[in-house]
């Protein structure tokens, strides 16, 4: 595996953010007060090396199909991941409403999808140009070959390798200007493949981790355990690179390959639910130097991604019950991000407002 | 106390909640998977009467000082809570740099605040017609008295009476097109007083209900437990009239007031952090049916907040270690009002995105 990319993950920039934090500490606040979204100015500091900024903000997603979908896992069809992708693009995806609401680029990277987009490509290449309200790029890596987890491994070396790269790639393409980045992803099956994936980098039980995903119950979850005890027991270990290949999937190779990238730019990743997580994972276990430029959007319902943030240290922004993907919960989390950054730079200090910053003495 | 105002809160409207449901469940995701994103647009339209909307919306924050101030019980001199009235003004504070942020009208009623403005009125009202950052109105009930609620009833009734009017007032005053009503505060010594109104509502000891507020410990908390636990052997009961005007205060009072006639005008009340909870939890036990126009923005770092929100059944939004009020937690939670709105305003639906709604039989 000589040939997989290497990355030179930057160190969080120290004195930006002692310095968003001497800022704050002057602010028309008592020190502190408001919690998360003080901490988040100074993270967004250390990680982007200068005042922290939320803007622009690109959202990229990795669509692909999984071979284990056929042991039904899922509570939808596998065409249902092209036909997402073609709801991606036309504006009426969760992700495109709020994308459009929120002022977002939306870049959609079809990087396995397996059925063909039911709509003309030339449609969709229409809309993108007209009206774009979505980038759809269809990469090489797209038509290589997948396989079962459950069986085989997923992903041939060379695949994986190529997949990776789709993923830096795409980040590659944003203008240099971007400070931070939303990860989502779409594929029927790909809550399998991320359970798969929790199990062996966490060495937990397949129950564990396994959960509804789209909506399964019952004897399609018991399946869906069945399916990932079958493919943890082929592969073992915790190697990352192998989990990422053996039982893993195209987006969420892309997905490692494009925090990777992010991060060395000084690009915030924003880690929306399951799936982007368990990719976070696999790439804090690669280089745990990945972890600084992360940030936490969502504490998932999807059960196993519980473990992840634990195993991660991470402590999500939000806590809705969300379980969709698509960058849907990175998005919902974005204008707290927003919020963090423009208290930061529009608050007066105690000093400029004349406001007494320090208590008289109490009485005795 | 035949004066004082009463209210008939509409019921929930069942058939725009039920409205809002099916359209929830037709649009382009699994069901549920927006978890309570779908949940605050079948509330905000059981609330409103329609379809669910977040805007327009309006922040309305009260201010007023506490005798009980004197006792050393804030981290902060009663001064500023004037200088933040200014500061609300001018633009410098979280308040108005969110509204600004946010595209949010700022109101600040200043019904008691006891010393100067540390600008001239003139400032303020060029500022407020020049570039209209914020609107500042004095009502007649800051100059009516108020006493030290740890030795005797802070409010006599007729003042009480005043300031549950004059925050009616203010929302008389939104435009009718207003959708949701975020509900703020500022006043140094407050946490104390509704540290008194839990302890009272909810039965709970002194010691158990008194926090931070703005940032004291030590033998300062001790003795802010102290008062409040004079005002609570002073008081007993938790007749939530009484309670109020016995510990409570003009700005308390304001807030029960304007969250009683937002219900009643069919404008969601976005309730911020711990003051504006022990308001919203004295009008549900003045009335109950208040309950069910309230959104609950966030679970305050202060002590005693949990119980609130424990009593009225309410699962904050955020949880974000906020504690500084001035609506600051109810603004940054907005952004999800939004989100929901549009997701369910602007997302496909299965049958318009031609998305197959349904999985296949699995394998037996």
């Amino acid at each position: 595996m000589a040939s997989l990319p290497s990355w030179m993950f930057p160190q969080r920039d120290a004195s930006a953010a002692d310095a968003a934090r001497a800022r704050q500490d002057t602010l028309t606040k008592p020190r502190g007060s408001l919690g998360t979204l003080e901490d988040l100015a100074v993270t967004l500091a250390g990680i982007q090396g200068g005042p922290p900024a939320s803007r622009p903000a690109a959202a990229v997603l990795f669509a692909a199909d999984h071979p284990v979908a056929r042991h039904g896992v899922s509570a939808y069809p596998a065409e249902v991941t092209a036909a997402m992708v073609a709801n991606f693009v036309r504006g009426g995806a969760a992700a495109s409403v709020l994308c459009r609401h929120l002022g977002v680029e939306l870049r959609i990277v079809d990087v396995g999808v397996a059925h063909p987009y039911p709509v003309d490509r030339v449609d969709l290449d229409t809309l993108d140009a007209g009206a774009p309200r979505a980038r759809l790029r269809r990469d090489p890596v797209a038509d290589d070959p997948i396989f079962d987890l459950r069986l085989e491994d997923a992903l041939p070396e060379a695949v994986y390798e190529r997949a990776l790269r789709a993923g830096a790639a795409e980040i590659d393409a944003l203008g240099a200007d971007t400070r931070v980045v939303l990860l989502g992803e779409m594929g029927i099956g790909n809550t399998t493949a991320a359970a798969a994936m929790t199990a062996l980098l966490l060495g937990l039980a397949p129950e564990d981790v396994v959960g509804a995903g789209t909506g399964v119950a019952g004897a399609a979850l018991s399946r869906k355990i069945e399916v990932v005890r079958d493919a943890v027991r082929r592969v073992q270990g915790a190697d990352p690179h192998r989990v990422v290949r053996a039982v893993g999937g195209k987006e969420i190779a892309a997905l490692v390959g494009a925090a990777a990238r992010a991060i060395e730019r000084r690009m915030a990743v924003l880690v929306d639910g399951f799936i982007v997580s368990a990719a976070a994972l696999a790439l804090v276990r690669i280089d745990p130097r990945a972890r600084a430029g992360m940030l936490f959007a969502h504490r998932s319902a999807e059960r196993g991604h519980a473990s992840i943030l634990a195993a991660l240290g991470a402590r999500p922004l939000l806590d809705l019950g969300m379980r969709l993907g698509e960058a849907s919960a990175a998005l919902a989390a974005l204008p707290l991000l927003d919020a963090a950054c423009a208290l930061h730079a529009g608050m007066a200090t105690f000093a400029s407002a004349g406001v007494p910053d320090r208590a008289p003495p109490g009485p005795a």
